[in-house]
């Protein structure tokens, strides 16, 4: 009987985990914290969970918070500027923000329950071998330490070699939610986006503020600011920052209750987005591969890295249940069938976070001004690769947006400051 | 309006022209011979069309000769030696023979009757630029001549340097049709296999003999016996050698009605395998994607070429019917896309051409005993990438053969000469 190892209990490896005890493969999944110590812990993320990955979550009995109670159905957009633009776009179904802590622990206790084995020990990188003799495929679903470094960096892929944006996310009350509820999408050029997201925490509905401050901007000074060392002092300085950089979230917030719900859920960091290699053989001969934070790191900026991780690992999964070996041809099939969506969603986060290229802003003014382009583009949240199909190339965004009744050449001669 | 050229009527080039046709898709297909002169002309080949490959005809509405009529239901299998095998695989839907001088012409037709072009005119390998400058996106569906050589060979997918079989097929009367109707598959080992198939031509329904014959065996004199220099000798060697290597289909011979069709319904030769890139920029910039024999050359042993063709003709009439452009992003996709059939297939060809190792020997004789495993196998000439995935290495072969109640390596250990 074929038996599974999963390093990492993140969303692809309990993913992966669950779909495949539902078809009764043994699996253990390996990972350094219980439940309750994660959700004893600090703030994991912001994520986004996209439909696609709750319709993957519908499949293995795991959609716990129903998404038409717990989540969003809008992008609202503000760009700030001499000319601010503000619109909306909608989802065609839901996208949902649940709180890391609630939602991880809950899925190891399904993963359990269904007769998986969670084997709760730090795994180093050396161990790699020794877990890999005990199962016919070990997947590493963790970018932790260095198990990432087994796969090789795709320099290729792999546009920046230091963060593009420093991170300071935390949870909120005292902000009134957008109408519709939807993530709202500020952009404040040169200084960096907050993305503002009804997020479901412990203490309830909640507001997520993810604040990506561009390095050497006047936000930067968000990741750096101690919570613990004064928090009043946090709190005044965020509400300010938003009242100048992000008026379509600010205008929103009650100054009176405006405040980090625990001390614990805020989270400042960095990372250097990354695609690295499938998969690596290992000194037995057999195959580990990468799902997830090990082979994939992207920037949080447009709510990707979940979605791209569920994917990842439900294709692997079923590569897993269909074919008869775990060698090189099994690992380059997985590779082939996941690529698409995986490199895109990376490619067009990495887009994202360079200075806005002229096809952008056309494409954006687009939106704007022509419903079914914004809301395209909003539902395209779910289908990262067809995100990047869009905006790989001028060439492509002219044809998509004359497909769509725009001349971009025109409008981008129409704007102040054209030649 | 995007407009595509293609370079080739054949089979991949008709199938992609008329895909796009359904949706309005400008299309020009450049070829060398009209339909009458194809018509007119000699035999072009012996190919199966199996299900999946019937099924993309009929979504054109383009299946002329309905398989339930036309086709045929099953493989015979008949492996010489000291103790021949004999045994019998069902398809779940029947495959079919058409002569290519009925077929091709027809859907020739179909193309211009739906608005597509038809230009005939020798294409030249120089030419492609400037026809290129006239379309979106030139696909390449010949590798007739030079164009092929476009495309580089890609050489760790390409394991001949040389033709492994010499060839000789005609079409016949005078074979009694296998009960239930089906393909006789005849192996004589270390001399090659002859391929018996019902098949239709201009003489109605015929029999196409296939002799694949490995060089430096006793039947490799059938690729250089000229029917032309002496009908009646051609006719009673082919008679004679099937009755001393192929007594499988022999049996079923009327000697004194056996007889070639046509003088032009014979077709001797031999090719060498191959597998080139999916694309290669032109000095314009653009890019010319490979499909076919530009892209895959088969041996026709197990009649897969026209189904790799069609299979990747339709792959990329998908993706251009979705994509916004025709760039290097595109040809990757379709690359992709299309990679684990067409290699598949390509990779199963190549297999089956080289001496049996002994895990294809084990589900060989697996086949004979167990008929659920002849059926999948037979099954499979419609899916290559999954027959390629159970041989591919002797453990896949070994799994999937457990999973069918069959050990291995039992198996192989009690033949004769085991030790």
């Amino acid at each position: 009987m074929t038996s599974i190892g999963i390093v990492g209990a993140g969303v692809s490896g309990l993913h992966l985990g669950l779909l495949l005890r539902q078809h009764d493969v043994p699996v253990t999944i390996y990972t350094d914290k219980t439940g309750d110590e994660l959700a004893a812990g600090r703030l994991l993320n912001s994520v986004a969970h996209h439909h696609p990955t709750l319709e993957r979550e519908r499949q293995l009995g795991v959609h716990h918070w129903d998404a038409a109670e717990y989540g969003y159905v809008c992008h609202h957009h503000y760009i700030g500027g001499p000319m601010p633009l503000v619109f909306r776009g909608d989802f065609a179904s839901p996208s949902s923000g649940i709180d890391y802590r609630l939602y991880l622990p809950r899925l190891m206790g399904d993963f359990e329950d269904r007769g998986g084995r969670l084997a709760v020990q730090a795994v180093q990188t050396d161990d790699l071998d020794r877990l890999a003799a005990q199962h016919d495929l070990l997947v590493v679903a963790s970018g932790r330490g260095t198990h990432g470094a087994l796969f090789g960096r795709r320099a290729e892929k792999s546009p920046y070699d230091k963060p593009q944006r420093r991170l300071s996310v935390a949870l909120w009350h005292g902000i009134v939610p957008s109408e519709p509820k939807g993530v709202t999408l500020n952009i404040s050029p040169g200084h960096g986006e907050v993305v503002e997201m009804p997020f479901y925490s412990f203490d309830g509905h909640v507001t997520a503020l993810l604040f990506e401050n561009i390095p050497g901007g006047d936000l930067e000074m968000l990741a750096d600011l101690r919570y613990d060392e004064d928090p009043q002092a946090f709190e005044q300085t965020v509400l300010a920052k938003l009242k100048e950089h992000y008026p379509g979230t600010y205008e929103r917030v009650d100054p009176s209750t405006f405040a980090v719900t625990r001390p614990q859920d805020i989270l400042q960091g960095a990372l250097t987005p990354h695609l690295r290699a499938d998969y690596t053989q290992l000194s037995d001969g057999k195959y580990a591969l990468a799902v997830g934070d090990a082979h994939s790191v992207v920037d949080p900026l447009v709510g990707q890295g979940a979605n791209s991780a569920s994917y990842s690992a439900w294709t692997l999964g079923e590569a897993i249940l269909e074919d008869l070996g775990f060698d090189e041809l099994f690992c380059q099939r997985v590779a082939r069938r996941r690529a698409e969506v995986v490199e895109g969603i990376s490619d067009w986060t990495n887009f994202m976070l360079a200075p806005p290229p002229p096809h952008f802003v056309a494409l954006l003014i687009s939106m704007a001004q022509h419903q079914p382009i914004c809301d395209e583009f909003t539902r395209n949240f779910g289908h990262g690769d067809r995100q990047w199909a869009m905006l790989a190339t001028p060439d492509r965004t002219r044809t998509y947006l004359a497909r769509n009744g725009v001349d971009m050449d025109a409008l981008l001669a129409s704007l102040p400051g054209a030649t």
